[in-house]
């Protein structure tokens, strides 16, 4: 099992007056990542689960280090790591790495499983959790 | 009854590399300041109007002209005028002007109620149908 | 020739509270294509156009029709016509369809081409133009 | 000195299909809050600093904790403070409550200076540095 990846080329809205990647922007950029993985590894998004199960799962904690700017027309590849799988919930580590290969930012990000009527932890659900683990140990972050 | 109006500071993350507010986003100014209008109106959001009485909001069509570019800093006098109110469908009408008068845009915006399980139209409650009535009447565009 | 298709999964993020991808957002998608068109066919970004000719290329003038909703994870085809190429400006097309060939929303954008300095319009430059006038006239709207 | 506060209200557009601001556009709301407090103090903006001094303002390094959700026409209060002020760098602290105090989300964010034409670093000019010195011993994190 190889680590996940998805190409994304900045467009010129996702840039400020500085010509670069506005900084919230990468948090879209991380957040589409994991859930481009989720789809892709479940067949199922976010909305599916929390309409079909009543399950939520909003990101609670994050943090973003950026180490070089990306402009307009740049393709980024973003790695999708599991950092942590937890019972409740997943800590996703997002790359974003420019075409020559130059580490561009390293976003962490702390998603939780809630039941959405009380929004309280719940349990991840099955078969996810399993596959999440599975994931976690063969791409390690 | 005088026309609503919004102020909002333009900031850098509204702003593209051209250094001034990207398309797309004035789009969003505009739908905020209808939103900001029925809030103000109605001491109610399109949130509530979906949870409580089923009836959904969804914007339609939409055209925007822009006469001015805007940059990070700009005041925006944010006017919300009402084009036309049917049985089922509202016409909004969103003029921006920088502090000096300047024209900035103006974007109008065809909002239509439905239903929320079927997704088919509905008539624009009460008691806001015959506000938006009197507010046209008030304030044409 | 053929007309530009991109394709483009609706995430999370792109949607609002009634689970359907928010309307400025559909602007965000269009203005993309047509970068992403400009880009494939140039090998050149609105951002190089800037900063190499002091050319810049704002969109003033769209509008947008949006006949379906699109929810997260719906990938949406979304098609790049020129409708009218002038010698300042071209009025792009953008629709987008879902899987089944639904059509989903219709984006007409005129962007214009000005002098950075001076923001006062000028030809669109060479060869972008001829090419544009070839692509039009093989790919109408 | 009291601490810089600005309130903003939730937009529908704001919020993702749980109802609830989407995590991406909670750092929006700090970088937005952060930049209110710079051009409320210094009556200068990021952009003219770029043009005009030629120093750029990018946000190197952030993190974010939600510690509630936050809907659709929530009013929350952006509290701006220092963590800490270097000769180069300036670290924001963003929190976010909603009118009746509940803590809603904490962003802090590290803000470089530096040179536009090589992206190294130097120092925070003055008369802001000073400024901001003063500002963090008065209203500490």
């Amino acid at each position: 099992m190889e680590a996940f990846v998805v190409k994304r080329v900045v467009s010129w809205g996702d840039c400020d007056p500085a010509g670069v990647v506005f900084m919230p922007r990468l948090m879209d950029f991380a957040v589409e990542a994991a859930e481009k993985w989720y789809l892709g590894n479940f067949g199922y998004t976010w909305l599916s689960l929390r309409r079909e199960r009543g399950i939520g799962s909003p990101m609670v904690k994050t943090q973003l280090d950026i180490m070089a700017p990306a402009e307009p027309g740049d393709e980024l590849a973003l790695t999708v790591r599991l950092k942590r799988v937890g019972s409740t919930s997943v800590t996703y580590q997002i790359t974003g790495a420019k075409a020559d290969g130059t580490p561009c930012f390293k976003a962490e990000m702390v998603q939780v499983s809630v039941e959405v009527e009380e929004f309280k932890s719940v349990a991840i659900p099955e078969p996810m959790r399993t596959h999440m683990q599975a994931y976690h140990d063969a791409c390690p972050a």
